[in-house]
């Protein structure tokens, strides 16, 4: 029976957190605010969208959406990212991606004010993670896997982490910061050889390879901590599913975050605390 | 006995690449053209300065050296350094460091114009390198790895490779390139525990700790690649040497660079085949 670390009491946390900071704000007359912009209606985005409101009010974060239907012009997108880009009592943009590809995904993830881009996706913010520099914000999915560890006190300090995954949503942020914890890292993904043998050795097991109930009883050994960054649709079973085969990693391990459950529900609380810091950058900038 | 992965053969065959590309470039009137940019006198910046020139000759790129005062004041050391950034006819530009501290290290890094920046110091740079976009070049040293890899012939693609450093000179840099080749890659550093059972499982060893000598006999199995980037003075041997120690570990491997003579020697026909590139790419944007 592995301990299960629950997303819930984390984000619990983390609101706690920017209930404080955004209450100190309110009383500079300052409401931290998230513009989110959706192109179309896709249900993943609508879901996460829905719990990211939920979150904001809690925390007294205003939101501002940006619904846009899905064939909107280029001209007029970006027009609308610029002002939001610009616009003062704008402190964070979440920007749903994929968009429609005649908007240029790559163009579009680059043009977000970099101070302003609260779930990481600029170059600028991903630039920053790798060289340790503070610029913007990390992914939020990184980011939580940080705070669940470090609410559980699991300290990545001298500890084998391994990394399923390299995309740069995931797998490679959440890579350089264990490795600036220093935690030893190693980063796998579709062309590694026998992936068992590797996941086997670490101590801590970071999933994040998209695929569903991938990794089954040979990828794990006793003792170990398993991380389940995935959250897919499981046809078969008809409910949410991990990237881990929670029946089968689940009697084996000591700990385990739970899909769903687990990552995916500090990740929302994960972008208040950005949009609050946000905010509070602004201001201490303005102050200057 | 090993086989001696020499950096001679490797700077040659890059070498004959570049000054292809040079004499192709010498008849459109463009002359490839390097600014070194030195303040003060340190010794192991004229010895890398004198194989850089060297190599540049060979290859038909002019050099242009700035080499300043170490009390220059930091007004006219970012005068000059605007001066060579703007100049259409410096194709890239080598700035040695550390600087003195009174010039600011950080400024001076990112202050390089991206395009020209050779030697992949700019945070722009180096978050190419961890997007996997190409915004100017890799650090000349991490490429060098790949490079020796390469040219004999070891494909890292489902390779465990360790590397050990995590600098955003070396480690870092080469770690990302390894992972975009497909290998499976390990990041190691002084926090990493148990360091030679970490080593002993890789195919392929990156020693870019900077400690002469440290990687011992039981760092190593049968069979490893041993890519030695270190380049230390042994005080009491009194000449170079690497972070591995050669006569431990060249009876046990397979394959392994020696120093002086491996990684080191490569460096710098990387630099010139950067500067060549630099010159093409300018070339190709003047034509547009």
């Amino acid at each position: 029976m592995a301990e299960l670390l629950k997303g819930k009491d984390v984000a619990s946390a983390v609101m706690k957190r920017c209930s404080a900071v955004s209450a100190e704000l309110k009383e500079q007359g300052i409401t931290p605010t998230l513009a989110i912009l959706r192109v179309g209606e896709n249900e993943s985005d609508l879901s996460y969208e829905r719990g990211a409101e939920k979150r904001c009010e809690k925390a007294g974060v205003k939101v501002v959406k940006r619904v846009l239907p899905a064939d909107i012009t280029d001209f007029v997108f970006y027009g609308i990212l610029d002002e939001l880009n610009w616009d003062k009592n704008i402190h964070g943009i979440l920007m749903f991606r994929p968009l429609p590809a005649y908007l240029d995904n790559e163009r579009a993830r680059c043009y977000i004010n970099p101070v302003k881009d609260v779930d990481g996706c600029t170059d600028r913010s991903l630039g920053g993670i790798f060289t340790g520099k503070q610029i913007g914000f990390a992914p939020c999915t990184a980011e939580a896997v940080l705070e669940t560890l470090d609410y559980y006190g699991i300290d990545p300090k001298g500890k084998n982490v391994t990394v399923i995954g390299r995309s740069l949503v995931i797998g490679k942020p959440v890579s350089m910061m264990l490795l600036n914890r220093n935690a030893t890292v190693t980063i796998c993904h579709t062309k590694t050889v026998d992936l068992p043998s590797v996941t086997r050795k670490a101590d801590i097991v970071i999933a994040a390879a998209g695929q569903p109930e991938m990794l089954t009883k040979e990828y794990f050994r006793e003792g170990q901590t398993v991380i389940d960054v995935g959250i897919n649709w499981n046809e078969k079973k008809g409910k949410l599913c991990g990237d881990v085969l929670y029946e089968d990693a689940e009697p084996v391990v000591a700990k385990i975050t739970p899909v769903p459950g687990g990552i995916g529900s500090v990740t929302t609380s994960v972008l208040v605390s950005h949009v609050v810091e946000a905010a509070k950058r602004a201001a201490e900038k303005a102050d200057r």
